[in-house]
């Protein structure tokens, strides 16, 4: 295959976000605790104000702020403490003008009352005098009933993720279940006449079958269900039969190796058999993962990705994703976290394709160094070693050393 | 509490890693498949050569490149071809001076063969002939036996996280399960007499349980597993109680609100009973997040958080992930995911206090701006709409709209 025949990445990811676009997973509706990481299915609106009541943000008194009008170190102004809130009650204290109240962190501010001043800009000469020696803001140290959350408004959007934060603003309105999308299932296919089980013996010229567990892991990450189908090969007959079982059974089929020589005529043969449109595109312009092929069979995405690991990491990351994110309603297209960082050494790439070099990246004073992890294609200790990957443009013809350049982060640091 | 009795984030920090360097939880044996994400408790060694023999790399014809020196398009050398090898099986054919053999992409490579040369470079008159116009270096489009990873080389380290990739690497490896850490076990205990459970009805005066919630979730993508104690009050005797039990079961406890004003000496007093050293600070240095105790237990850590949610995870974020790493025994320290960002605008801050304002990043032209995202002490949608959190370190007084501030990252872009 030429690059001549290949598409542009871009133009590859367009295919599949169209293709995409509306092919949503259903929804279930989880315990709270549950809907962590996962994609909300609809908008969730607070049922009620928060805070509930209006609360101080500091121990201190209540006050009036007018009643602090003029204060000063030299004039003081003079209140009478009338009552004390107390931590997780209301109460029924109403202040009149020139009356105080004890208040907690967190308590309730009492009618009347439109400001809280800290404990140490008062003075207490007895229990039911106060002095207050500055002029307080109204509104100062409260947070105003619904003034963090108005009842009524949207707390989570429909496709959003589910995060911690997420979490702890629906239990504050309490939200006890939530409706969200259901995990991506995923079948995985290997084919390839060389592969063998990860745990059975390995004859001359077989090697095991990676990607069945390094491509599982990746889309487990990426909060999919995923099937490992196995080793398919022997005949058309039986790869065609696993193809249209996984197609029917889950929401994306991702072969393994379908796209080497041996394997492409039989994906794309099978892709097109199984219904229309069947294969949209064969092969694209980046390096590693050429050979790739993605088609839709019954309204659900195939891929065909490249049988070395490595290839077909980084395709996953580039097509897999996207589709991952498309399929389980998220809203936002995928925002990748890219550092800058300068090139420890010049590297050369092929105007016209997409290469991703993987890179550890160190960081010090502030800035980022990136050290590019060479070795031949379907090196597998690449992708273990690697901090991110830089992209190098298909506009380029190669980065010099000192340049500074977008790395992608991959994972967790560590 | 004043400000100079309270440690700086920094000497805090320093103190929990001095606790609990090599208090790290128990390991266990699992499938590869249930490795994904969790902590290598021992490193793990190649037992083979990968690849097992030496492969190609491409499609094309096996030679010894010693045969093409001097090659051209002018004078090409000629080849006999002698046999083909076949995709997943070990071949006799043994090259010697001028003879060539077919080989497909991860193909074995034949004794006396040291490179391919690519099926476009090869021109084949007929079917037992080859011309090569150009010279083939040494190695060419081979990747040697052992050459990704030597056997009885090491291909994951004790405390390593167990990525997709190192999953891929395990896989290639014949390593089908890992010894790897448990998870962490983690107590929350909520206090504070304003809090109720989140599905109950809320009285004037009170407020929701968010932190066991918010808190249990930020846990649980850090692969601990959270046991929710709910809200304990009433009296010193029960709160004891609860606490000792936590202490006893998990390797971890976060008691939430125990900072504030009520709670504190509670939660100090509790800590202290429950045996040496007991509390080691109490009061740090940071905005949100100042009223935050720890103390050592029974070789076991207790915080005592603020109970405001914002206050709550940010300290989490500071002080308790730090703590969740040294436990489950990774190896490296923390690096956190920094961008560098251009502020949208002027925001002050205290000399001598780290710190924290929430931030939406957005992106254009390669470069990411940072607006503040601002709101009384408490407010809960801080968090959730927060991309990254700004760090303005205790040494600075404020920082100025435009200028380029480190902004650690949260979670996925969403």
């Amino acid at each position: 295959m030429d690059f001549f025949q290949c598409i542009p990445l871009r133009e590859a990811q367009a295919i599949i976000v169209k293709e995409l676009s509306g092919a949503v997973v259903a929804s279930e509706r989880v315990p709270l605790v549950d809907a962590l990481g996962r994609v909300a299915a609809e908008a969730i609106s607070a049922a009620e104000n928060l805070p509930p009541f209006s609360r101080s943000t500091v121990d201190g008194f209540a006050v009036r702020s007018a009643d602090t009008f003029g204060a000063s170190e030299a004039a003081p102004s003079l209140f009478s403490v009338v009552g004390e809130v107390l931590m997780g009650e209301s109460t029924d204290i109403e202040l009149r003008p020139g009356q105080a109240a004890v208040i907690p962190t967190g308590g309730m501010v009492p009618v009347g009352a439109d400001a809280v001043v800290m404990l140490e800009y008062a003075e207490q000469p007895d229990h039911h005098t106060l002095l207050i020696a500055k002029m307080i803001a109204p509104g100062e140290n409260v947070v105003l009933k619904g003034e963090d959350i108005a009842s009524g408004s949207p707390i989570v959007q429909g496709g959003q993720t589910i995060t911690p934060a997420r979490i702890g603003l629906l239990a504050a309105n309490g939200v006890t279940h939530a409706q969200v999308r259901k995990a991506v299932e995923v079948a995985i296919i290997s084919t390839g006449d060389e592969l063998v089980e990860i745990d059975g013996p390995v004859r001359a010229g077989q090697i095991r079958d990676v990607n069945s567990y390094a491509l599982g892991a990746l889309f487990t990450e990426w909060g999919c269900r995923v099937t490992r189908m196995g080793i398919v090969r022997d005949s058309y007959e039986k790869f065609y039969g696993a193809l249209a079982q996984a197609v029917e059974a889950c929401d994306m089929v991702v072969i393994s190796g379908g796209s080497s020589v041996g394997a492409r005529d039989f994906t794309v043969k099978a892709i097109d058999g199984l219904g229309a449109p069947g294969v949209l595109f064969h092969g694209i312009a980046i390096k590693p993962g050429k050979p790739t092929i993605f088609g839709m069979v019954k309204g659900k995405p195939v891929f065909g990705l490249p049988g070395h690991p490595v290839a077909a990491m980084t395709v996953s990351e580039q097509l897999v994703k996207p589709a991952v994110r498309l399929l389980s309603g998220r809203q936002k297209p995928l925002e990748r976290r890219v550092v800058q960082a300068s090139l420890s050494r010049n590297v050369a790439s092929s105007p016209g394709r997409d290469d991703f070099v993987g890179v550890r990246l160190t960081h010090e004073a502030g800035r980022y160094t990136a050290t590019p992890i060479f070795g031949k294609s379907g090196l597998i200790r690449w992708m273990a070693e690697s901090d991110g990957v830089m992209h190098i443009p298909a506009d380029k013809s190669g980065v010099y050393e000192g340049e500074s350049v977008p790395v992608l982060l991959l994972g967790d640091a560590d």
